[in-house]
């Protein structure tokens, strides 16, 4: 007989382990953002983790391929775990249209997984919350997802967020005006990252690419500010005039005022998105007072999600949180906790020959609405509180042989030390409900 | 430019997609689960899908192994996804110990995966939930894992089940008793699989794996039958006399009694479980009326968890439940459904200029605890109504420009062809919680 070594219980770099606190608090905010999307009328579906590399990436090669997990299955096929939840998504659409009804409105919450650099902070596998409506260009799907996302924070009681809207096309038409639609990949790039480098280095690069003039027109172009409408007849005298997409954006931000939310969603043309796909509305929300974590939630409108596998094209507009960087931001705004924990009561245990009826307590709590638990061994009474306080648990519950016999219990209230004698169980109830 | 060829929207074989009905049951039973295991005091935690290889399989090469899906990634390092649970669960109380107080109670909720022959049913990724107490040899922990499955089958509102509960240790004493204790694991797996194949060739295989004077009394050692003291009596004669694993199933069975739930929990010889790991109890929970899509919740007692890991015992209880399993003997027992709808409402769509107004509703219903959802488009009213009906939405709320300058708003109910109109908002909340 060999003796097995043994083996060091580490985790990959950039993977975590969440241990219960974390975790209920990633299980409360889920259920607050399902229950939200839900009260919307949009839908959960899931796909798999892991599917055909072909499916993922298409047959291309981009910066997105080299951080896949990527290897050949038992079967010797090309498989891969999925990066995001936008191209499963695509898929989904392309293979099950005709069970589904248009417009289509759905959310997904599951992990993704990408080989990145962790040195950035980045994790290897997180969760993403992605809700869509694909099936209608309607411009009241477009407000729809910007009064969700509000209903969303709201939802989760954050104190303060802004929702901050452009639109994609607005900006291309303003670029094609000035004859630079060639560089409009780079320049998009130029100003998504100006709040990091700065106007001086920005009106460099945008030069370098364009003109002194195009980079002059651009910094107005999205620096412009004042109310919507005057944002908008900025945006429209650079782009050579008003035309449907600033139609759009006019009836939105008319309508975030006229529903009370002109606090929460700043018209803002500096917005672009740096992919590609969007065409139309984009949107990036930012936590007030932890702004510098980015965006929490992005997103937009695009011409077709499906492309790659179907001919019918499929128009839709959404947006994106990321379960993680929001977990960061609420953090960084140190928010208090709600106090999830672990349980109301603790069933101490005095005497073993009552275990049956220690349970039957705790079940009688339970369908009481109270969350309970027994301790399972006879250990010394301190011994059971301190495992209540280090579990956040802040009742114990006390029955001897005595207690028993008179059917009653003692109840230990630990944040103060302080001992409640004799109750029955409605007294019980009613001491742990106030 | 090159045209780029359409992909194939396909999926991996044993891997699926969810449609938005079952994700909406999954997420209800989940979430169902999750309530109970709280409500005893159980915290949830999380680990992720890819882990060291060596963490996973140890440094053996089994059956399991072969299953497992393992590549090379970035980094060079030997990966593998997750194939059960239960063995990141030990890494984690390895490496978390000081974190963690004891007992410790956690439940866990997730998708695992393996390259199992789809032939015989199986997915490759499928869901788990597992629940364990760790840290403790009490009996309370073995009768707390039995009360909180019949406690979880009853929240899920499944009208009848039976949790089969036998002793391990007993039977291996049994078999060391009659000296056939080398033969335990055959005889372990023989016993397994009785019932699939008859006591016929069971006896035959056993008397072969040992006597026949052995297979003669295995027989009736999981045939015994009787109330539990008296199965009880039967397994302790042929073990060689009573003990504390047997004194532990008295003690058990009599606590399920007393808590009235002995038509739920049936002392069961015959359940031994195939794995090594077990050491104590040990359960299989059957749907009644679905008992050939074999057990659905199933899990016992070990001595030590993290022994791969740490030289520090980790003794403890718990079970499983396989949720895509769970949901197959739903289907077939053909429960009625609890209907989860995908909204209550629609607000129909008649004029686009009306559309904050449409949104402005669905805000304020939504307050009001009813899950609306705004048409994006101004179709026809009927194409409006077949997509609510589509979508299981049972009312649709019409404003046209008269409703709204007068403040109110029609009600369709769908399933009678029904119209209620100019009803006030609080007439309308009331008409649709009827």
């Amino acid at each position: 007989m060999n003796i097995p070594m043994q083996i060091e219980p580490r985790v990959l770099k950039g993977f975590r382990d969440f241990l219960p606190e974390a975790e209920m608090r990633r299980r409360d905010l889920s259920r607050i953002l399902e229950d939200c999307f839900s009260s919307f009328g949009f839908v959960p579906i899931d796909t798999p983790v892991l599917e055909y590399t072909e499916v993922l990436l298409g047959k291309g090669g981009g910066e997105t391929d080299k951080q896949v997990y990527r290897f050949t299955d038992h079967g010797e096929r090309d498989v891969a775990m999925r990066f995001d939840l936008t191209v499963p998504f695509a898929r989904y659409m392309a293979l099950h249209r005709p069970d589904l009804y248009l417009p289509f409105k759905r959310y997904h919450i599951g992990k993704v997984f990408r080989g990145e650099n962790t040195q950035r902070g980045r994790y290897r596998e997180f969760t993403q919350c992605d809700f869509d409506i694909v099936g209608t260009t309607a411009p009241s799907a477009d407000l729809e997802i910007v009064l969700m996302i509000a209903a969303a924070f709201k939802a989760l009681n954050i104190p303060g967020i802004t929702i901050h809207v452009s639109h994609r096309a607005v900006f291309n038409r303003f670029l094609a005006h000035h004859n630079a639609a060639g560089a409009a990949v780079e320049v998009l790039r130029t100003v998504d990252k100006l709040r990091k480098v700065g106007a001086q280095t920005t009106r460099q690069t945008l030069a370098d690419l364009t003109s002194p003039d195009v980079a002059e027109k651009t910094l107005r172009f999205i620096n412009a500010t004042g109310t919507p409408a005057e944002i908008i007849s900025v945006m429209e005298e650079l782009a050579g005039g008003p035309d449907e997409d600033t139609q759009r954006l006019h009836a939105v931000t008319a309508a975030v005022d006229q529903l009370g939310l002109s606090d929460v969603v700043r018209l803002d043309p500096s917005i672009t998105r740096g992919l590609d796909y969007y065409t139309g509305i984009v949107f990036e929300t930012f936590l007030n007072g932890a702004e510098k974590i980015g965006s929490v939630c992005s997103g937009g409108r695009y011409d077709d999600l499906v492309g790659l596998y179907s001919k019918e094209a499929m128009p839709g507009v959404g947006a994106s949180i990321g379960l993680d960087r929001l977990i960061a931001g609420l953090d960084e705004l140190a928010l208090p906790m709600d106090g999830t924990r672990a349980a109301d009561a603790l069933v101490t245990m005095q005497d073993e020959t009552l275990t049956a009826h220690y349970h039957h307590i705790a079940s009688t709590l339970r369908e009481r609405g109270i969350r309970c638990e027994v301790f399972p061994e006879a250990q010394k009474l301190g011994r059971q509180f301190a495992f209540a306080e280090k579990k956040g648990i802040p009742y114990a519950i006390i029955i001897g042989r005595r207690e028993y016999e008179a059917g009653t219990m003692n109840l230990r209230v630990l944040a103060d030390r302080r001992n409640v004698d004799d109750l029955d169980i409605d007294r019980l109830v009613a001491t742990l409900n106030v």
